[in-house]
């Protein structure tokens, strides 16, 4: 089929619901960022394959959203024939399809595939929302790939550094903590965490897909398909937690009438609140109660990714001493597969985080470009290369992006210029000192003020929450713009990623991870933290202009590579080695 | 009558309106932040007469918030036998009352002095609020002042710099943008702004008390006592503005049904909220259309703000000379009235913005301490005094905090230091350059990040706006660590004041106003901003640790000491000017 066929293949279904208006999310019924290909929705109706976007489809017209990671990927990958390609912030959707439906238009959408919050912002736009029993583009996608059928395994609690038990019982006193005899859990990272399992329905991160309901007596009901769960996984559950197919999920949540229910109003789907509400529960909106303790690694998940982050490092080493004279016969593609061959070396590895972006020259400022054979573009001499990569490893989850000058002439003053802003703007939040209660939003213009000062910005958040062995974006942190209530915790591993991106000519991303430490005060009123920095790997020196670091960050950089050099020297070959002591060296006074 | 019987009089009404609760706000009808003596309730309840508070009143017991500028000065002025003194980030009031009152409590509320959000933060603890006919304060107060009777009068569009029919206009679009009929418009800053009048009602501010609907077609009814409408004021309001007493308020809401009124549920009471449901109109809940645009300072009221903070300049330093010699013979008390007298002999002045904070020694560590005959103390020679003043004159309004070394001998490593960490967050924010769009929490962290890097911290914002010869805290805009989506507009005054407390002992608070300006970037892809400083007026250069300073924060300090000398020096007498070469001059090297 066409996406023009597709497109009238879906006009159709709407009008036999009689819809104005059918919204398509990029989304399956967990809400999360990877969904399975027998979701991908979006993409198969748009052509549009980045993790975040909206299709509104009406009579004649449609639309299509993302936000300013995806601008130019959105602009490539839709027929502008077919859709209106709008940016999210630019042009919010609730507005754009009030305006185009005009007053009372019936505008659909699938429950399964919108959070209330979502639902909310439609309706207070004055749209009358209709959920559908059936979901237009589910009647006309006719090769729709079958859910993944992957088993669900035991993960150890060597890794996980707690008992399912003891993390159940911690949950469950948080609900009664707050008078809730319930939660639906919708986030397959949640029950993974929650249960020590790990399964691989999704890419890139190691899922099981289900729901489950935990109840305040620390007891779960696990809704996942049977044969998900084989034997050694069943004991590994044990008594307490109960499982069925996902057909019993609406016996169980008309079960809860009286009961109050805890559910995520902005991470689930609304087709719970819509069916707890019908069955007489009383509903607690609240953030699934995983995601705190869930973000807060303890002693042995801190010990864990700063092992795998070692191991991680000894790869990214290898391969920025292989990538300096990678230009002129190697391709983006080619460099992402010597990258993902150097992590398989290391120990406990289990797969990338996500898509490694390896953006050469005017690929670097396509925030979350995605090579691929059509787009694949050789690494020139002389340019930036851009690379934004990550581990999946027993122990840990690591997400790292380098950008390298590939010679052999120097970089212009202009790129020195703007590499080093961005690195001031990466130092300053890895020398952050902060107290408890501070919202990441707090943070986020420390990495942007040097460019700020000189007319300079970059369109993404500066920092997201990372998994242990999870999802490589997790909440409730980040260090971003938008105004989120959630707060820095001791424990939370958070990236530091600022950049800077010139369309059409080349970006610059440096990205670490850091681990949220206590730091000692004597006599302090409160609680203090700093950013402990797990990932190892040099910058590239010849990009830095040493004249415009103050000697703190001079004196950051410095300590920095000495520490890689310390760390991850004695773990890469002995050619290596040499180079990465030229690498690490200090700055030229 | 004692406290004591004061309370017991409010307990008495409460008794016989059924309340298990009764709340009492430190507010009046126009919920800001200086009222008249007519509604000092909490001040005649409890004694404490901060301007921020809320106390609630049970059977037996009672208790009274404040924040963290009022922590000392709460504990003072209240009897703790009568009165639990809490913080009110601390220990919520809603959660607090919800627990104390139990289950299925009657709360009760006057509904003009709480707003629709307050409400509902007391409605989701799960309170069962109840509005009074009566408020059981006004009931027991005996000898409560009557309304205050002072003229409203016209302010001259030379000074406001457009016509009160440009700014009915202006926002009247505002209105038909968002397909509003009309807008309550409570705040009665909002009204002088949008009328160009001025009164004197309360302390401190020009404001003349009343409400006021503005219509679409920017017609304005004006609610206001007619004796304070002189003939001169009605014919500066012209046609367009309808006057009549407050009592024809509830049927000019009541004409209102069918119509889609706009009202602002953070500011206003929500008495109207519920007189404009019950008469059915179709409330839009929004800010005060007022706020913004009235923010955003025009040419006029630029120049005249930097017009008015030099004349408060030239003040400030005839002071600051002044009190050089004042250690040991004078007390806050008569510093504050010797700046007082020094602002008043220059041109335009109308009074103080606010009671001036003279805190010698310990009291500089009570953040908004208000000197009385009571609580004076003498400036003692080696300790530190911190003076936070302004000025309100028909060009603009003024506040500025110095904190000087009385001597002779020199203060303490630690002072130096922890003044010379104040400064440098000063300096962060008076040097930040950000893009449109950034609120003002986004900024926040600037001027705490080199006490943060210790372990220190002050509990108040670091910004708040300024008006024009209005508010000396005005809205939307504050840098603070509250999550509000108010963004820093061009034109905007704000307050740059960053502290360090420590209680018992001392206080530093660094405050000068700035203006928010455009900053000029060739092809920048949007719009930049800087802060341009008003308030000039030496930092006490005893203080200062140079060796802590950046070699750009060095810069800062001495570019702007050099401007305080050559903008301020020929308004002075000539031994002032002698003086202020000393304290102008350049850091030690």
């Amino acid at each position: 089929m066409t996406y023009a066929e597709r497109l009238a293949a879906v006009r159709a279904g709407m009008a036999r619901q009689d819809l104005a208006v059918f919204l398509v999310p990029r989304a399956d019924e967990h809400l999360g960022e990877y969904v399975p290909p027998s979701a991908e929705r979006l993409a198969w109706l748009t052509g549009f394959t980045g993790s975040a976007g909206l299709a509104a489809v009406f009579a004649t017209t449609a639309a299509v959203w993302s936000d300013g990671r995806y601008v130019l990927q959105l602009a490539t990958e839709t027929d502008p024939d077919l859709w209106q390609r709008l940016h999210i912030t630019e042009t919010p959707p609730p507005k754009f399809v009030a305006d185009q439906a005009g007053e009372g238009a019936r505008v659909g959408y699938d429950p399964w595939l919108m959070s209330e919050e979502q639902l909310a912002r439609f309706a207070e736009a004055g749209i009358t929302m209709v959920p559908v029993a059936q979901n237009p583009v589910d009647l006309a996608w006719q090769d729709r790939p079958p859910p993944p059928p992957a088993p669900a395994l035991p993960y150890d609690a060597a890794y996980a550094g707690a008992t399912s038990d003891e993390k159940r019982v911690r949950v469950a006193a948080i609900l009664k903590a707050e008078k809730q005899d319930a939660a639906v859990i919708s986030d397959p990272a949640s029950i993974a965490w929650l249960l020590n399992i790990r399964g691989q329905d999704v890419g890139f991160t190691p899922l099981a897909l289900g729901f489950a309901i935990l109840h305040a007596d620390a007891g779960v009901e696990l809704f996942m398909d049977p044969a998900k769960l084989p034997p050694e996984t069943r004991a590994t559950l044990g008594n307490a937690v109960a499982c069925a197919p996902r057909e019993a999920l609406p016996a169980s949540l008309a079960s809860l009438c009286g009961k109050r229910v805890r559910l995520d109003p902005v991470g689930s789907p609304v087709w719970f609140a819509e069916r707890l509400r019908a069955a007489g529960a009383k509903l607690a909106p609240a953030p699934d109660p995983c995601l705190v303790p869930k973000s807060c690694k303890n002693a042995v998940e801190q010990q864990g990714a700063r092992r795998a982050h070692l191991r991680d490092a000894a790869a990214m080493c290898r391969f920025l001493h292989w990538v300096e004279t990678a230009a002129g016969h190697e391709t983006e593609l080619s460099a992402s597969a010597k990258l993902l061959q150097f992590r398989a070396e290391g120990a406990l590895f289990r797969g990338e985080s996500f898509p490694a972006i390896a953006g050469a020259g005017e690929h670097g400022a396509i925030m979350h470009y995605r090579v691929t054979p059509q787009t694949d573009r050789a690494i020139l001499p002389d340019e930036l290369f851009l690379i934004d990569s990550g581990g999946q490893y027993l122990d840990g989850t690591t997400d790292v992006t380098r950008t390298i000058w590939t010679g052999p002439t120097l970089p212009t003053a202009e790129i020195r210029e703007r590499f080093t802003r961005v690195l001031k703007g990466h130092i300053a939040i890895a020398r952050l000192v902060f107290p408890e209660g501070v919202a990441g939003v707090r943070l986020d213009a420390f990495a942007r003020a040097a460019l700020w000062q000189v007319g300079l910005d970059f369109d993404h958040g500066t920092g997201h929450g990372v998994g242990s062995y999870l999802s490589v974006h997790e909440g409730p942190v980040s260090i971003s713009p938008y105004l989120r209530p959630a707060t820095v915790m001791e424990g939370m591993i958070i990236s530091n990623e600022p950049g800077f991106y010139l369309p059409g000519a080349y970006g610059i991303r440096l990205e670490n991870l850091v681990l949220v430490q206590r730091a000692a005060f004597e006599g302090a009123a409160k609680k203090f933290f700093y950013f402990e920095t797990l990932t190892l790997a040099p910058f590239d020196r010849v990009l830095i202009l040493p004249a415009l670091l103050s000697s703190e960050e001079r004196a950051w950089i410095d300590a920095y590579h000495a520490r890689v050099l310390e760390e991850v020297g004695p773990h890469v070959p002995e050619e290596v080695r040499a180079w990465l002591v030229q690498a690490c060296a200090a700055l030229p006074g």
